[in-house]
């Protein structure tokens, strides 16, 4: 399954999630014929669809969905079935209110929006095993079905139950992962403030309590957590599996920022999904969406399904701006650039009632005579002629390690400062690179990393020391690393690295950090190299690390940020936030060092240069135009036609340029 | 019954709440004596008199009553009776824990408060019924009887309860509003996120969800609410009318800002009555008074009774500001301008304990020898020379139409912006208004219109087809409208207006709405004109209005202020929320379009100049003398001397000039 | 009991909370050895001991901690033995979770933390109360014994518990202290609001409600609830003094920010304990420790133990900053100068996990070899050498008047301004007198006064007459006074002193305050002076009063600030918040009125001079060397050495110098 939707479709995913259960049949025939103008290939159907499906326990009514996947098939249009689970239908609720979720404080989450179920409640996934039995069963052979869609946006709303029931499956899950009740204490350091434990039977989620909570429990619950929803997947999964082995199986993560774990999730997807949402009001969004993309891609290290965006406007955020003329066509192609094979939309047409009225749809309010219809009509029309597009992967020099515990230990309180935020270190760190136009996979700690020139660290706070050793190895064999302060503190439940900050990194950062000295909230530290630091600052001893940059003030002379050579490799480290142009020479020393270069060299501001195979992307964000240099021999792919070196390209505007190898 | 206050009282309606339950016998007497120093007529009594009432279930001691109606009607005072039933004693929630309210997160909302009632508990209403049959079987013949006041700021504090009584009572509800249980699912669009209902027992209040509700079942939850609590406030009128066919029934209402639909309760009272709090730090609060002023007369078209206002300060706001000298004065006859035929206070006599300790009375702690209670008298001498005022009322030549559904639903989340408040934009509208001068009544979408030259439109968001048709008929007819944006989106259970924005307008205003972009929070868009526009600009295509201002930016060259003549009349459209200059002189403009004439015209700035009948009121908001026109041949009502053609008004100070007709 | 530090240990308390059984017994050894290096004297041990001490229901396991007390005897150091009761076990609340606390919304705060009891739950005290058994009948006699530490920081997270549990002990304490339901009606004025009780089984603890609960109610649940603490607390003192009727007993307190009230309490405790945590991050944190030790010195009028205070960092801000070179040790001398026998740490070897794994201790993780380490021992040395100041006391002619009732009343809503908050507006009078280098006692108000020249007496809101009169009879009598606004208002259980504010107090200070006048937030008021006042301004009379400042604005030339002669004193009055220059000016005069001289005239700024016994204490709060007066004949109490008449002290520095009377 090289190319999961060349295999599949032959050509790129380009539609959306279709509803029709909310429209009158009379409005079928209309969405087809519209369905084949914007040039869709393939739908999700289904996923709200539980409740008219199963009206009752056990009784279902599928001539609605067998009519749908008949139409979709005689239009040439393939369906990325759900399994309809995502959102209990109100008889379930009634019938078992003990499947409804709670939060830490114990509030119940009510029906009337979505996702109001324990994952871990068997009540809620023997109903929803049944559905799915059936559904697999009535549509395994149906020529319209594509792939599976697994449930939805898992974890997007509720991505942690405290009820009781998700106690006692917390429990199990502990007794899985500690042998004894014993491994459990001192893996949680529950001596501290009288917490040790006779009986698994005594440990509660992490509830509303008086004070800050043991950090391993709360660690550890996001961990069953995630594991919970991942459960419910895989029940799923298998019964997919066991009615169509050959179905590709697939469910839309929504965003990198420590929900459910996407890590230890996406061995279990036959092809990653990814909900992308950037947002036009923030001039910052697109560096955003390529960190996910980078993040999505690497995953597998394969293509991706961009399974949801939105054509314009979303409705769930304070102010939501619509997408400009040009912007949507612009950020898709940002995304087939950077991995996607696919680019679905929610949703197909615009729902006259309920929660998501004022999300855009490609089919308005108003009707297709609008422009965001024809804006996604052209560009169905261009990705049919990109098919040769799929499958094809991208080179990066450069790898950014994020590591989920880290990221989720982070949120946590009771740490010398408080209000770190992976997600957002992450893209400080990434943002230089993408502002240095350099090709990026977004790891995990325990990625194989020697395929890198560059290896960026932010903020690896959670880290066991084999996993660190790996690090250290990498740089060793001569690898090139930028590491940031407040890494290799506490191993995978929270335990301090004894001995000396930062535990297994000292020596290949050749330093001791002596103590945390965070700044105040809003305050800032000069450096001596005339730059500034704010957050944090630490008290280091040089052991071999060439001092780049120093402290001024209550640490004045003391290292900043150092630079150490360590077997074939260096090692450089940041014991603050520096401020972006600080950041931005740190990065393209290293860079340098490194020896890694640009994907377009000389490429103008605000462009986005992004090699895919043989084919080079180049995206303009900037509102104007400009000149962009072209390889020599380059072709437009959309076009056929030959490019000069140096091509003007319009405000919003993309060029893909085929260049062969 | 033309005039409820001359009928009854012959006088004006002047007093406070009076609570002597909270004080020994002793002071009774005073109390009569610096009543009738202060031009007394009528109190209000009882109002928290349930727990020494009904000391238990059906014990009822009177003998406190009794004396206190003797004392009233032995001194010519008139007492407006309460029914007690504003906040239960402590041995109900005692006995029955049941009938306290909960929010919907579930929290109960515990005694030691006030209004810890579950509206539709049949057991609260129960007790409350049996407690009102009491005291209308005793006192229905009292002679100091004057009117009933049913309750006590009715949803002030629990506007909704979520409790599972009320969940009980919202499905009656539903199923008396709906036929069948798939008339809910398509009026609430339930299809959306699998919310399809297959029996009304499945449904529930709006309680915390894991995200967006169903913006129908929110907005029939609150229209529910409201309904609950006018069935309390009806039943026990019921029982009133049993008891006292002649006597004036009546409630206080509690501000114009969507807690309680006022214009759904009005028809049930005899007269209007409200409380009136403004704010003396806010420079602004004479224009949201006036606003509410305008409000309540034009609910029963009538003289209303302010039933309430703070002799001075309040307690429950963070700081709470005193009223100056003369403001007191200034801010009463604002009222009565407007239309009140009563000006009470609360309260009579400063509680010594209890949560309102610091909130101002006639009588402050220190006792009558004070400021508050001599400019209090002096107002009541002068009300009683004012008498043939009493039942007069006003014409306005403009509405300002406000809606309660659009009111409630833009409270909601999920929408293109979420912080557009009904409440605040109404009053955007009105400022303009009150600085021309001229007359408003500020009315329901579903008011008669034809008598107005000019209608004001803002943000009615939520309409029905033919209520939308009234307002073109309006115009059609000759009638000139101004409307804001984000009207005509939805009907009355949230459901959008298909085929192009804004539904049902379009005709009306020649234009249509293709897309809604919101500005970024904080941001705002310069305006063809020189203005400036926030919150929100839309992408417009003019079908043959006029173009009066353009928007800048993304937008550029495209409609923000339009005028559009349609049949004999003239409707404008605003685009976006433009700053104060920009919007006076788009309702200059339409005043002139309209004929709207200033009621007088060369009033200073902050001189509100207010016709009743026959009576000019000339209130000076500035702290310095100005000089103010009167009309030839008027006299000073309160003095009867005759006035000049230019007089002197002092700072604070307030001129009534007879003008007869 | 003189000097229970004298007569218990015979030199000064140093030493840390110590935490063996986090630790392998391997690592006691080398505790043992650095501990002797530091000069460590004493330890508390055990504090969070419950869960590895009773493993079961009654199952004791001491073996470990009569290793640890052997151990410390063994090498000199003694134990300050805790009760263990502070956290219970995960047991407990699996056995019985009806001994969890719960909020005023009723959320359960559930284990995972520390201190989830509610404190008067039975079972909880039953369980307590056998381990203390436990404890003292195996501990009485051992040798390592030198006092017992109750639980610890009583009501730090949980001040109140709103349970069913504690609302039936609410009401039995209600019963003691109201003879009947009527006493207690009186007292809360519950005939507002329609809350009069007929039995006290009506009463609940002041949970969440529609809107501002009974102030009464509100404050004596506040008193209930340090009661219920104090409650605990007794019953184990009452067992320990049984076993050891000669060894003290005490308990850490937790800051004067009104939790539990510590003038109640102080006189159960044989010593006075606090855990004082200056934030390092804020310039003014000096002052306020300054004002806490004054306080606790001031409880008993004797020595007290500083048995709490961070090495370096805390974990539990936002952002953590360390004591910077030398913080530590000046910061523990600005405490022994205000009175501590003892300098105690949390803890001694930092955690490797749990919640405070971050808290420094002074065994970092780094180990000993260690800046903290360093200068702890350092500390330890210098102390051994200061043996001779245990025990003496301080003479301060200055007392600052602080009232738990006050304090717990202002948090109160539904005053005349909600933000008044008695910890800020005590230490914005004490501000001054630290600038000023006076000493100061802060005490209650129903201290002997008669020894104070001066009295400051900041809004002392709430205040029994014949409190008042206390302080009426001290000036009478040559005292001098500053009283700030809103004092006098109510007394013990909220009911305004009626005939005119500030009731008690207007004879005192000449003038009757006629109407309060709240400022608008962020809103100020210039004073005829120049100067400033803010928050709040009073419309006042003077009745014989001398003015010292007027008001501009709406109270243009009415007093703000006077001074009264009443009998042979001085009363000065305050009736905005004003600026610090103002404030300083007045509080200026009344020392000079009132004769009160500085600790060391000349002191440069930002050097602390305080005298303890035969001791001067300079303590330099600059970054940079200063040179300081010292008076003839001193010798530097660490070396023994003579001082000239000027000494250079560096930044950061501190000077004991002994001055034999």
């Amino acid at each position: 399954m090289d190319s999961v939707v060349r295999h599949r479709l032959g050509r790129f995913g380009f539609g959306a999630d279709y509803n029709p259960e909310q429209w009158p049949e009379s409005v079928w025939d209309e969405d087809m014929a519209l369905m084949k103008a914007a040039g869709v290939t393939m739908v999700s159907v289904g996923i709200f669809g539980w409740a008219v499906t199963e009206t009752a326990p056990g009784e279902y009514d599928f001539p609605w969905l067998d009519k749908v996947m008949d139409l979709l098939s005689a239009n040439g249009i393939r369906a990325c079935l759900a399994t309809m689970t995502a959102s209990p239908p109100p008889w379930l609720a009634h019938r078992h209110p003990e499947t409804l979720p709670r939060r830490a404080d114990g509030t119940v989450l009510w029906p009337g929006a979505r996702q109001h179920y324990c994952p871990s409640n068997p009540v809620y996934r023997e109903h929803a095993g049944r559905l799915v039995e059936a559904l697999a069963t009535r549509y395994a052979r149906h020529p319209a079905l594509a792939m599976w869609h697994v449930g939805n946006e898992y974890g997007c709303h509720v991505p942690e139950c405290f009820c009781d029931v998700s106690a006692s499956a917390f429990r199990d899950w502990l007794g899985e992962r500690y042998p004894t009740v014993d491994a459990l204490n001192d893996a949680w350091s529950t001596t501290f403030w009288s917490q040790r434990y006779t009986d698994f039977a005594q440990v509660w989620p992490p509830r509303t309590a008086p004070t800050f909570l043991n950090p391993a429990q709360v660690l550890d619950f996001k961990r069953f957590s995630s594991h919970a929803l991942l459960e419910c997947y895989l029940m799923e999964k298998e019964i997919l599996r066991r009615h169509t082995p050959d179905v590709p199986v697939t469910t839309n993560f929504v965003g990198a920022w420590h929900r459910i774990d996407v890590t230890d999730w996406a061995p279990h997807l036959d092809i990653v999904s990814y909900d992308s949402y950037p947002d036009p009001h923030d001039r910052d969004t697109v560096v955003q969406a390529a960190f996910t993309y980078d993040q999505m891609r690497a995953l597998h290290g394969r293509p991706w399904l961009l399974l949801e965006q939105a054509p314009s406007a979303v409705n769930w955020r304070e102010r939501n701006a619509p997408k400009a003329p040009g912007e949507m066509r612009l950020w898709s192609y940002q995304a087939i650039a950077r991995g996607a094979d696919a680019v679905m939309y929610f949703q197909w047409r615009q729902s006259r009632g309920g929660a998501e009225r004022f999300h855009s749809a490609i089919v308005p309010h108003a009707g297709p005579a609008s422009r965001v219809f024809r804006e996604t009509a052209e560009l169905g029309a261009e990705l049919a002629r990109l098919t040769p597009l799929l499958g094809s992967g991208t080179a990066a020099d450069v790898a950014l390690v994020t590591d989920w515990s880290s990221g989720w230990a982070l949120q946590g309180k009771a740490l010398p400062a408080s209000d770190l935020r992976l997600a957002e270190v992450d893209l400080a760190h990434y943002r230089p690179l993408w502002n240095a136009g350099v090709a990026v996979d977004v790891v995990a700690p325990t990625a194989d990393l020697s395929r890198y020139k560059l290896v960026v660290v932010p903020n690896l706070y959670a880290v066991e020391t084999e996993v660190a050793a790996g690090l250290a190895e990498y740089v060793r064999g001569g690898g090139h690393l930028v590491m940031s302060f407040f890494s290799g503190i506490v191993d995978g439940v929270e335990r301090v690295h004894l001995g000396g900050y930062p535990g297994p990194f000292r020596e290949l950062l050749g330093l001791t950090v002596d103590e945390f000295w965070p700044l105040p909230a809003g305050g800032s530290v000069a450096l001596g190299s005339g730059g500034t630091g704010t957050l944090w600052s630490e008290w280091i001893t040089a052991h071999g690390a060439e001092v780049l940059d120093t402290f001024t003030g209550e640490l004045a002379g003391l290292p900043a940020i150092t630079r150490n050579a360590f077997g074939d490799g260096i090692a450089t480290y940041l014991a603050t936030r520096p401020d972006t142009a600080t950041l931005a020479s740190v990065v393209a020393r290293a860079l340098s060092d490194a020896g890694v270069a640009p994907v377009l060299p000389g490429a103008p501001a605000g462009v986005e240069a992004v090699r895919r195979g043989e084919w080079l992307f180049l995206l303009n964000h900037n509102e104007t135009e400009v000149t962009v240099p072209v390889p020599a021999g380059a072709a437009d792919a959309l076009t056929g036609e030959p490019l000069t070196e140096s091509e003007r390209l319009a405000g919003r505007g993309v060029l893909v340029a085929h260049t062969p190898a």
